[in-house]
């Protein structure tokens, strides 16, 4: 039996994760201006939220126990009628394990991104996602995803584990 | 001259802010359930994103400067077509006032709440509300709001201003 695919993240970037979606941070590269006659910097539209179908946009908090690393990933999940952003609240750095839009995930597409703690991430629909990879101690992130009366969540289940590593 | 009107500061609950949008917090009292097979709690459905008219709903940041207590609240703004959702990113109290939709914020109308730094807040549309309140140190908060061509703020200077105390 052969060793088990392993990922070592990457630094999460807005150029490295623009085929998944945006990252939500403050950054000198977005637009920002002043409002509030000077006392607050608005960092605009950091991320789009899109919510089809017959659903609508809606704010959620997940509170999420940590992963013990290295952590096994065997499945996937989209979904195809909306985004979702995952902001963390808990000042701490978490991982984000994504696939760019396909039938399925692909093993060798796989990408592993460490996001810090003032980085949020927002999926585009379509983009394969694992579910939320807390690291370190419970950790709460703000949702912002579609919510309808039908669900939209498709689950696969991967050929072959890979196991995540930090650098 | 008389003294200026002053405001405390009352705690931040969603039976008392109920008239004027959504507390965003994990609290027994909303509607949660696990998900990822068990290893996160959704609280679920929080706050409902308003983005009416031509508009959309995107996300931002707001980068905020400290107010200085006891602060003179001379102004409030509102917004016609949309919810604007504040979640502060920087583990800090901030100061919420705000005053129930109608042609203009009355002065004996005003409310002043102190988040704590776990509570979000969602304006409703055409809910009144004060800009930015940080409050100790530059602060950072999750903005969900509409974004349009059109802009969609209307101000109000107080006939008065009012004086804005914690507790």
């Amino acid at each position: 039996m052969s060793a088990p695919r392993t990922l070592v993240a990457e630094p999460l970037t807005r150029e490295a994760f623009a085929p998944f979606g945006d990252v939500i941070e403050c950054s000198d590269a977005v637009r920002h201006f002043p409002i509030n006659a000077g006392n607050t910097e608005r960092y605009h539209d950091l991320a789009r939220v899109d919510a089809g179908g017959r659903g609508r946009a809606a704010i959620s908090i997940f509170r999420g126990q940590p992963r013990e690393l290295p952590f096994m990933a065997n499945m996937m999940e989209r979904h195809r009628l909306g985004s979702q952003a995952f902001v963390p609240l808990s000042g701490r750095p978490y991982l984000v394990l994504v696939a760019p839009p396909s039938p399925r995930p692909r093993a060798d597409q796989l990408r592993l991104f460490l996001a810090r703690a003032e980085q949020g991430v927002n999926y585009a629909r379509d983009v394969w996602h694992h579910p939320l990879l807390a690291l370190e101690a419970e950790s709460d992130f703000l949702i912002v995803d579609r919510i309808a009366a039908e669900p939209d969540c498709e689950e696969h289940v991967l050929d072959e584990g890979v196991e995540l590593l930090l650098p």
